[in-house]
């Protein structure tokens, strides 16, 4: 049964609802594992509401249906609900309430809230559960309405899944597993819960193809103290995989058997998860008797934490992407106003120079190649917002990056096409001056993002000036371009910066109708010396590529911030001429890493 | 029965523990109200280990009896505990477990720990039995061996309390009284209980003597809707007082009284409570069905928002406070090497400056004096470590502060008393650096004192040093010099910075067996600007007192930290100046703030 528009599927889910005898349900917009980007077959929120934003919760009751989703969100969420009986919900926005307290306003006491424990976090339906419990509502979690009427629905992503070269994954899968059970055996655990998908894939040393850009695979895992549980579609292995697997002692069990399976674990077992990316029907599915360890995921912890091979891996990678960022920033500087040229020509002709290397697989996310006024909106993406044509004028923000088969890249550089306002100017300096601020930062082992993120913003706070998303976010290795546990934010998630974790640098400024700014390296935290008073981290720029000097007004950078500049080109300029086989790409570079 | 010894008193105790058939028991450091300071009347967990620090936590089971301290109180607890039966835990180093994963690693399953329920907060009571329950050990936490066995004991203090003068009150105790009252109706509140002695002194506009240095007062408060209820040893009221109180429409009742009274408070009411410092025994006493809604203190928070007029007196306290250290700074310079001083004769002769103002009413803490290598110990006071003699060499370190009629103040000056090594000198400058640099932050609303951190430290941090304290503490007006809810810490404690707020600027650095510097001024937070990016705050320096420049590397100062140092010594001079009586006092701050 397909429903035709929106209005009538809305009508058809509340047929569904009244069988069931659900006064409101629910629509999450996750996937079973907590997925940033789920894959399209899980995909109902987008397809009952027509918005296609990746963060929405929709909540429908007998007479209401109502769409929450953030300020990235508010404009495009508005045009796609135009015309249906949706309503829009602007969280954040002041007495804008969440869903929970919407619902708990809305509904009289005794009422029956309906989610698919599937596709929400165990944390967050617990949250939901408490809360409404206070105003006497009930919540039924294993609500499956979604096959009666998600159609024509794609199906799971089935493709092949590959090893990671042995040279490229450092470990072995199984020293991975046993410097887990490390873990596990101080923590008391007999079972570790793998949910998130890019934890499952950094431990299995598997890489898959089920999310765009995230080169994961929907699994799940169950690693004992002395066997390994992987839970996947069949499909997914060649005979090859499957063999390694096996001898390597997995065990291979279907993807949908998991949480059937997950019964059998036995009475008196120390059964640990991870509460955010858990989703609620498989922690309930556990055995009553066991007892549940929550915590931040071990694996991401160790995942996160990059071994200096890993390391110099990276770097090859950042070499190749620099050296297609150089030719492309040529190209553009040759052709800009001289042929025309849209915000997603040159996003095309960016991924055009990436491809010419063998080990280029694919971008790491959708590239946003925001030009103008458009690059005020943060999350603007020019597929989406229509698409400008470039001019001899104005700032162009660039924000992209790759997966090559031995690392994954993330940068942003902010370029002027012709005459620049002196407002844009003095932004960008300001941008420019947090980015080095932090690049430049030393601290005791034991500092959390969160104490950082001042360094990125302080320049612009002295003027009255922010900018609303985070400064940094951890980025994987051959993995997702945006993973924890660490963060440099203004809210606090108590992790650590600990040596080898790669975090993006990436301060901004966004005048709406006007210009956005943003520059982004990646950076390694590394050990820095230790003292008496301890030991003392910093991180060292991976991503080599010049940062345009041609906005930055000089007088209000310090000599400490000009040599960061200047040493930063000159590492630039030394590690990517070599790579360059066109004189003319060679010559732009030495003239873009310029000493100022 | 008066013990005689350490030993004897935990021989005791454990006879009283076999009668109640306890396997352990737990001795906290607080009275029944979360106060930093309790009065001696508490001061049980001394009484029994002869450990005087203001941190500690007694542990005694059949076998053993144990201290927890922190790094600040290590040294004196090893002496004082030496030669008694107490084996020390440093609580904080590695593989040292706090207590309570003590009591589960001693204890088997079926056991029961004791704890004075008065002396326990409700939240770390709650945490304690969670993680005993999980290993099957249960909590009584009415045991009630302190009279049988604490003697002989000081009385509960029954000082008369005071009303403060309206003129410097602000508002009346019945428009504070209102304004809670609007706080709980927003959140649906029917009873507030107050328990942390200096909320209850800043809403009923009274002071006491309860406890030194803290102008407070034992009591307890439920705030009903409709009626206000004190609960308070009445020898502490004046006929007068408690008249006005009347008249104001408060009940009073006896302070022991409070327990039983807290049963009559009706089923199905909404109460509030800030579990931090409310004791386990008086939650337990509400009435079952009432519902418990805890919460940081409303109070707290509005207390902490001085009012202009607030400001303005604290303001006219920090001149008076600023002339009297200005004319001992004079005497000190003019007499160290003359004359046989010791760090308790010069904090004595700072207090005899202080108090020739008729407003002056005591310290507002015991006053730090601590000279050469001493001052490496944070925590240090010249009466518990032996007392120092000043030589014309080297920094002494001077935290002090009053309590005025119209304000509490609180400052720290480093001050060389002759040569000064140069490394000495570099530390001096880094600390000066922090201090201005976040005496300069301008942030948006909504910023937490744990993202300006970072600002304090910076400076060391790039040189790989740092200190082991929080970088700022709320300070009350005419009340505790240590209040909540802001800080400005490593850690995060969720509370944002509010225009009105009073903070100390307080970093340092401390060499063991060299020297200790910090550098301490007060400053008010208050609004800086608004633009497209929102509203902005800003800190002003509330603390008068020249800031030795002789320490100075001038090198290491950028232009914009002197210009922040000559503006602020320019306007230290012009305030201060025209209050001082003999012209050589004049020329001696005219000299200490030239510009550099």
């Amino acid at each position: 049964m397909a429903a035709i528009n929106i209005n009538d599927k809305i009508a058809t889910v509340r047929e569904l609802m009244e069988q069931r005898n659900l006064d409101a349900l629910v629509v999450m917009t996750e996937d079973p594992h907590g997925s940033e980007y789920p894959a399209k077959y899980w995909k109902f929120r987008e397809f009952l509401t027509g918005f296609n934003g990746s963060a929405g919760t929709l909540v429908i009751t007998a007479k209401h249906a109502c769409l929450w989703t953030d300020s990235r969100y508010y404009i495009q969420a508005t045009k796609q609900l135009r015309n249906t009986c949706i309503e829009l919900f602007k969280y954040g926005l002041p007495n804008v309430p969440d869903y929970v307290t919407y619902l708990t306003d809305v509904l009289p006491s005794e009422s029956t809230v309906g989610v698919d424990g599937f596709t929400i976090s165990y944390e967050k339906c617990r949250n939901m559960k408490k809360k409404l419990a206070e105003f006497g509502i009930k919540i039924d979690y294993k609500v499956d309405i979604i096959d009666e009427i998600f159609a024509p629905r794609e199906p799971l992503p089935n493709d092949e899944v590959i090893e990671v070269d042995p040279t490229i994954a450092g470990l072995t899968r199984m020293q991975k597993v046993e410097q887990l059970r490390e873990i596990m055996r101080k923590n008391n655990v007999t079972h570790y819960i793998a949910t998130a998908l890019d934890d499952i894939a950094w431990i299995s040393n598997l890489r898959g193809n089920d999310i765009e850009y995230n080169p994961v695979f929907y699994a799940y895992m169950i690693i004992g103290l002395d066997d390994v549980n992987l839970y996947i579609d069949p499909h997914k292995l060649t005979s090859a995989v499957s063999h390694r697997l096996m001898e390597d002692g997995f065990k291979l069990s279907l993807y949908d058997h998991f949480e059937k399976n997950l019964g059998n674990i036995p009475a008196n077992s120390r059964v640990f998860f991870d509460p955010s990316t858990a989703n609620t029907r498989i922690i309930q599915a556990i055995h009553k008797h066991a007892h549940l360890v929550e915590g931040k995921s071990s694996i991401e912890l160790m995942k996160s934490q990059k071994s200096p091979d890993e390391i110099n891996h990276i770097y090859s990678s950042m070499i190749r992407d620099g050296v297609a960022l150089v030719k492309f920033l040529h190209w553009l500087e040759d052709n800009v106003g001289k042929q025309r040229l849209t915000e997603l020509d040159v996003a095309q002709k960016l991924i055009d120079f990436r491809s010419e290397h063998n080990l280029y697989m694919s971008e790491s996310f959708e590239p946003i190649s925001a030009y103008g006024s458009n690059a005020a909106i943060v999350h603007y993406s020019p597929s989406l917002e229509g698409c400008a044509e470039l001019k001899p004028e104005g700032l162009l923000l660039l924000d992209t990056g790759a997966q090559y088969a031995d690392g994954t890249t993330d940068i942003t550089r902010t370029i002027p096409l012709g005459p620049v306002s002196n407002e844009a100017k003095k932004d960008y300096t300001l941008v420019l001056k947090g980015h080095i601020a932090l690049a430049n930062a030393m601290f005791p082992e034991g500092t959390r993002g969160v104490q950082l993120d001042i360094l990125a913003r302080q320049a612009l706070w002295q003027v009255g000036e922010d900018y609303g998303h985070g400064t940094g976010h951890g980025v994987g290795y051959c993995l997702n371009v945006h993973e924890g546990p660490q963060r440099i934010a203004k809210t606090d998630n108590g992790v650590e910066l600990r040596a080898g974790m790669i975090t993006s640098n990436e301060p901004g400024v966004y005048r709406e109708g006007k210009h956005g700014i943003r520059i982004e390296n990646l950076v390694v935290c590394e050990p820095a010396c230790e003292t008496e008073f301890g030991k003392f981290l910093k991180f060292r720029t991976l991503t080599l590529c010049p940062i345009d000097t041609r906005p930055i007004l000089i007088d209000l950078l310090t000599d400490n911030e000009k040599k960061w500049l200047n040493n930063y080109h000159r590492m630039v300029r030394a590690t990517l001429v070599e790579f360059l086989s066109e004189d003319s790409d060679k010559q732009w570079l030495i003239n873009a890493t310029n000493e100022i």
